[in-house]
């Protein structure tokens, strides 16, 4: 059994790896930290484990030496703790946007936490394109949720030079991607019908996205990025607005460089019409899964490509994806403890 | 493996009972109906099905021998269909109404499809109260979801002396529960905000949960029950207003007498104040699980004493009871396939 | 016209007497106070009062004389700064708790806040029921709002003698009523799939309906009152399950107990079956009206009476009765400033 | 009192333009059609008309001379009944698609229904870009809802020489654009979660801005319009990406050109960063009200100008603006009958 500790786990990201780790055939976890819930149950802030036989909540300095470390600790906060935390944990996996980004980019879109430059690069975990070297990695930084779906969506297209190096990203997102502390702008009367831009400019994963797609598919691209917020809980529809390098008649192009790409990815579907009564990307049937689902449809005359991704951003957009990544470091089976399908109608 | 055939398989009871039974370790399922979607993929209507490799949809006619046999379809189909149907299943797991009540009882509540009297009576499955009989059952009856949670909450209280025999239950679901058929009531812009007692006086729970605590706990008790629609999709909270039997200081008989009740059985769960950041039942976190929350209050000034019940009513309302039961049946660990822990937040 | 000043507008219950007294047309708001918003326009907290001419806030020591003032600080604000309120405004209409309850039964349900025995009685403004003494009142306490929909229900069933003097109450509630403070239990991704017995006993409206029956019927009853929150914001359902003082054959007698006592009110309407296509009472298409609507069922086997009421928890159960109080107080038409009708679907 | 009728009443926007008529100092209702509701009251559909007194639903052939006619009849309605209809209404405002296009463009966009060359052309709805031509119309189309949202936002850049001619449209909306017949997509376990750009490419709305803004704005643009269902019952959020024809440094001059434009026109307000706790367009606040509100905001790095905009599908997109049509015809104020400023929180 490999011995896990889970750093801030008294969040929503944190909840979610607790849930995946605890039911994980191959992982015990040995310790869960929370400032604010040290000394409680690890049910006290999550009712989803209730019943479960689990550790209660250490503080964060009570950290013990472990094998893998994941840390669900906000933006920063790693940075911060990395004498402490790092000469504790063989391996850690960041779900933070600490390492997400390249150091110079880093610096440059999170100025109030630059990383010092004697801190180690993370590998990029986006596992359906940096597989081969998540198995190898020490270090490894789980992408941002939206950034996640964006970047599943456009890879494909990008490396097939199908599309011009100029995309609109117009992503949706629930609620719980702000985390678990209340204010105003989450307090229930000002969010339950918000259909609000929040972050129509000047969003960090526009340089996530543009980074990783130079880095990935070789081209960098610049990224027109937008965050809706729209009145549900869990769950990202990013809406990738690219257009045709050069003349396409239909689909049928991106949707081969598409289905090419994914087709050896389990956590990864791409969606036909007429194979379901909803062949739509759709977040609903996805929470609590680890998948990604993907459409493209042409617009011929204009010359646009749009594709759709849908996640759960708590979990492919961030429990999951640290788990598969962690599945692969240990050369685990891809998909273990990942099994959960979804629930339909939601 | 034991072939287990489900009849009526394309509505949402339906799907969750396909959903549990692809991925349980002692069961194959050999064959789906439906009428609406025959002769397509299951993941057609059931998009969490998606990427599973599994039987098309046969005709309800096109049924074929089986040891076990799931019925989802509506209530006064299986009844119509009993002499084919029950050709062909070895034993019988019925999710409609048609076999919950009492023969007489069945005909007052039901009068438009009564039982012929040359049928079974069916046990009824509400595994924590008649387990011991499911194991040799031919022939299973799944309650009702509302039924079910009031009667989880109901029934210690009432065994135990604590409650007069009279009971308001105040019943709050989502719309999931209605099924998949479209009408006005369910059109979206209708209900998406609807808070609404669509069923005051008259509910069919009504008898099932007289005649059922009739049964199961020796006192036919008068049973006010209503019924409200929630803007919700998924869950049931049963709120059931006992009034105490005699002078009560606190809720501490009440708790003993449903803390006794569920402490062996594992998908039931009693709450206490101040063990968990939301002491409270809520169906919210009890999604696509097969578990129920209790907790009791009392209010000693007046004699009253509060049993909230939350239950996923198509799981543990529905399709988890009916694999729970099928577990039972064919002697396999009570648990099986049933291990989800649900998603907080959704 | 009728110079009027609103403390405590910050909130949401102050932003609906805001958006009615700028409408209205005999008055005149002459200063509205919050300590939070001091400073800032009314439109910074409001949004729906975007393009009005208005003042900014004031801090409450800024108060100065007024015809009439409008409290909607929490409860417990208006009698810690009594004697300086008082001094300033001529008549007072006061929405939070403060002045409901009668000085002994006020100190017994709010210990924390009690009342000072020199302060005067405040008349209780239920207009349907205290209109004629609202005429001359100087004072007068806005009722709670699922208290509100509680009385109108009950009230004529009680004075009519038709039911026992003992009811269940089973309120649900949207998170608007919780105000605009953030916390834990009001955050998004806790509150937005909520249905949650929160306060299942000892809810401090059960001492309100009480006291309001034996003063406006004549008759104390034993209320049994519970509190549900459910996945809205705004409304009120209150069901209320009665038992019939003799035999009852249906629904005519409660019906025309109802019918007969708001035949001349404008503002609460008796629901009949069929004359609707969905007769139920609803809060949704009540949004933003000071309208509610009733409905009763009679279970006559079992001797059961329910009622339901629906109401928007913000105008018929706060800012709409203070203004329609207010209207009366004035002498002015009762449906001034308050013609809205309501939307469908919303 | 001009005579005005409702054909095809029955429906969501026919709820909206009763309401606002049935208010409306200078217009009387003389009929209102409904082929599915004739012969019942008007509020058998819409519960917020309850209480009003009002003429029944006739069938659409008993129609009877009008001053004024006002359509919601679906798309292809209007152009089939033509001859009787125009015989009877001196002067018809239609809310369908029917005349919102030049005849060659309805015609590639509407190919089922082609308008006959002899029909006349109608004037485009859109009352703070010709409203100058509205006040001797004969014939108005009211706008496309998500169409008048993006022309709102686009038209001033465009006329200010502002960004290139090519742009991308991503239009949330929530469910009652879609109307009052329940199907699959509608039915509310379907949608109540749905997160689903539903319409990618192909939408007719692109056909009318492209249009549009041809003729108003003397420039056609290339439009890349996506339409995605958002859980919301009301509202339509159009994010409009477009991108600067030359250098920009801040949003000044894009604000210049919207808040300009909009200066004098009582409907469109321009959200400034600061001005409120929540500065972004969201419909919720405008909900029932004839407003829209728009927001500029500029990546300057990437040549990027995002105006968000949003309003109520049913009013300002629908039933509001065919009254603000109707005001500018009969010569009455612009805001007459439509005063209502909105609800918050809803």
């Amino acid at each position: 059994m490999t011995r896990v500790a889970v750093l801030g786990a008294g969040g929503y990201a944190g909840g979610e790896v607790l849930r995946l780790l605890l039911a994980h055939p191959a992982v015990e976890v040995v310790q869960a930290t929370s400032e604010q819930h040290a000394g409680k149950r690890l049910d006290f802030p999550h009712p989803h484990l209730r019943g479960l036989a689990t550790p209660r909540f250490s503080p964060h300095d009570a950290l013990e030496p472990c094998d893998v470390l994941l840390s669900c600790m906000p933006s920063g906060e790693l940075i911060r703790r990395w004498p402490q935390v790092s000469a504790r944990a063989g391996r850690i996996i960041d779900l933070s946007a600490d390492f997400r980004l390249e150091s110079t980019e880093h610096a440059r879109w999170y100025p109030r936490a630059p990383r010092p430059l004697d801190m180690p690069e993370f590998v990029y975990g986006l596992p359906e394109w940096t597989g081969a070297r998540l198995k190898d990695a020490r270090f490894v930084a789980v992408p941002g949720c939206m950034a996640h779906a964006a970047l599943l969506a456009l890879l494909p297209l990008v490396r097939a030079g199908l599309v011009r190096p100029e995309v609109v990203v117009d992503a949706k997102t629930g609620s719980s991607g702000g985390g678990a502390t209340p204010d105003r702008s989450s307090h229930h009367p000002e969010r339950a019908s918000a259909l609000r831009c929040y972050r129509a400019v000047g969003h960090r994963h526009t340089g996530e996205i543009e980074g990783a797609t130079e880095r990935l598919a070789g081209v960098r691209p610049v990224v027109h990025f937008s965050a809706t917020a729209v009145p549900s809980v869990r769950g990202v529809l990013a809406t990738v607005h690219a257009f045709a390098a050069r003349k396409l008649e239909d689909a049928s192009e991106p949707l081969r460089a598409l289905a090419s790409t994914y087709r050896e990815h389990p956590f990864v579907h791409v969606l036909r019409a007429n194979a379901s009564a909803s062949p739509f990307p759709e977040p609903a049937p996805l929470a609590g899964t680890n998948h990604c689902d993907l459409a493209v449809e042409v617009d011929a005359e204009r010359g646009r490509i749009v594709v759709n991704a849908a996640l759960d951003n708590l979990v492919k957009g961030a429990a999951g994806t640290a788990v598969h990544a962690l599945n692969l470091m240990l050369g685990r089976p891809e998909t273990e403890g990942l099994g959960f399908r979804g629930l339909h109608p939601l």
